[in-house]
Parts: C-alpha cells; structure tokens; sequence
C-alpha cells in the first residue's frame, strides 16, 4: 500500500520534566562559546570560558516536526543550565520571529525563571516560569528565557514552523533593554545602557 | 501612553495537572445532552441520560486566545471525564480543521487514555496519551480524545487559531472508523460498522 503523499505522519513523543523527548526529529546544543556578545561583562565570560572551555554546554533543544507549510508545528523542549556570568543569569540568546506575527507557547515542566519579553516599541515584560507556569508570547514579542534557579529551567514549547527566528535582533540593538541580574537571593531587572533600541522599521 | 493596537498582551497561565487554566480568556463545557448521535449504542446513551440528565458535564475546554491573524495560536486544556456509553469509552466529538493542514499539540498532563487519529483515505490510528505523552497531530488527521482510564483525562493543546473545527464531518461519515471499545479491564479497537468513509473532496 502506497503512502499519500500528502498526509504527514503524526508524532508520538514522550516529554520528560527534565527536558528529554522521546521521539524527537530533531535538536542542537548551544555552547558557551556559542554566547560571545550575549553578557555585558565581558570580562567575566572571558574568565568563565578560561574556566569551562568553549564547548561547555549552556542549553540545548529537542524538536519534533513533521510537516512544512504555513500549519505546520513545531514541539520541543528547551533546558537552559542554570549559572550566572558575571551579575547577568544565565539567558538563551533571545529572538524575534523572522515572520514577526508568529506566536510561541512556553510551559515551564521544571525549573525556575522568567521568560522576558519587549516590543520593539519598548515595553519591557517579564513572566515568571515555573513548574505548570506557562506563557502565551503573541506575535512581536522579543522573547528569551532566563534560569534564576539553581537548576536547569525546562520548557514545553510550540510554534509555527514558518515563523523562523531573527537572532540578530537583540544583537543589532545592543541588547535587550532589560537585563536580569542577582540582588541577594533573588533577582531584580535592571535597564541595560548599551541598548540602543530596536530598529522600528521591523514592524511592518 | 497609549497602547500601541498591533501589539497584543501576553498571556501569563498558570496550568494544573487536574485541568485548571488560570489567565484563561474562555472556555466551554460539554455535556451528555450535546452527544446525540456520537455513540453507536442509543439504548445505552437514552438510559445514561435518563440517569445522569442532559446537564450533567463530560468534557470541559479551558483556553486562551491573545490575537488574531494566520500567527495566532489558542493554548488550552481539554478535560475529558471518564466514562463508558456501551462498550464504549468517553469520547469528545472530535474534529478535522477547518483549515485542514493546521496541526496541533496534546501534551498528557493526567489521566489514561488514546488519541484516536484517522485520514480521510482510511487510515486509523490509536497514540496512546499518559502524563508526559505528547501527539504532535499534523494537518489532515481527524482527531478525538478517548478517556480508558479511570478518572479525568487532561491535555494542554496548542493549535493555530485560524484553524477552526470542522465538527459534522464524523456525523456524516457515520462515525469515526474505529470505536474504542471495553476489553477485560482494558480497551481494544474495534472496526464501526456504520462508518461510510470521509468524503474525499474535502483533501483539497
């Protein structure tokens, strides 16, 4: 029996809290190496990756897709490690959907953090994630996860798959306009000097 | 300051394992009244109405819609009561897109039971749903939760708001192909002999 071409094969996927997914297409690692740019405290990125070496790995992605075209998915988790480089927690590197009106769902399966969000008209939002937390991030919000726990943050996500990302963004912008950095215990949000805004033009 | 229209607010949830959707923008319950027609045995669903009544509750829906527009998705949680009409187990009416290539997330946050998917060509398949389980249903399967355990079935679904729910496209072919059917203390699959097949033209 010959399989119609046009009818994708569904995905049976097994989501462990602590970041696994059985049945996974696909994932990447992203690598301290990999963050150059990414902290304001250069110096201290430098002494840790003396430290840990570039190829230490600071978070990494499961993935499962199973078709393309404007309906299709993309399922995944994310663990981001916790740590911290110099004040700054340890954050992903943050984007901007490439067709910007994309939405994302994030659901926190363990770990503590915050998802933090900013227009590019500047507001500057951040969403607390924890275990059965979750966050709706519309279309136009620059997202990026931060670990202000002491294990790794793990998150069920879902997207369009022809939402791409625009990692350049925040990096064009000198950074996100929030930074989250260590105050005692906690954690507090503080305004990033070098960010220089977003280039509004992006909107369309 | 006056909010920028194009932007939409984020939505912070707060999931519970149980079905509980805290930051939920709506929802709907269904109840044995609204599933005339759904179970092949009539005596025994006209004498679990008698019973329980029209009002009583079997399924209840919980989501949250933040925008509009081809990006937009609808996060939610699906609480399937358990059940039995006949042999059969409870069932929610099931659906195809509206827009039939959409796809769609369930992820198990509790409970025991299947994803029933089949395509219009005449495939059926069962995924089985435990907490932890996810089905990453692609565009073009019809699809329906089955609850064979023994208390609530609760999934998290992510799916793209424009995709809509085409509800009659099972009435009309008589059912779906394969009944869930009690087996011993388990559950099997059983072919439907009222199922006429989908209507094809609907591929697109």
């Amino acid at each position: 029996m010959t399989e119609p071409r046009s009818v994708p094969e569904p995905g049976a996927l097994v989501v462990g809290v602590g970041g696994s997914l059985a049945g996974r297409t696909s994932g990447y690692e992203k690598r301290l190496g990999d963050m150059g740019g990414v902290y304001r405290d250069q110096a201290a990125y430098e002494a840790l990756l003396a430290e840990l070496g570039g190829d230490h790995v600071v978070y990494r992605v499961e993935e499962h897709r199973c078709a393309e075209g404007p309906g299709a998915l993309t399922i995944g988790t994310s663990t981001l490690l916790p740590g911290r480089v110099g004040e700054e927690f340890a954050v992903t590197r943050g984007h901007l959907h490439a067709v910007p009106d994309r939405a994302e769902l994030y659901h926190c399966l363990s770990g503590h953090g915050l998802l933090l969000l900013e227009t590019l008209d500047g507001r500057s939002e951040a969403y607390e994630l924890a275990p059965g937390r979750a966050v709706h991030v519309p279309g136009h919000w620059v997202h990026r996860s931060v670990n202000t726990g002491d294990e790794p943050l793990v998150t069920l996500f879902c997207y369009n798959t022809d939402a791409g990302q625009d990692y350049g963004l925040i990096e064009r912008a000198g950074g996100m306009k929030s930074l989250v950095v260590a105050d005692g215990d906690g954690w507090t949000l503080r305004p990033n000097p070098d960010h220089r805004g977003y280039p509004v033009e992006v909107v369309a």
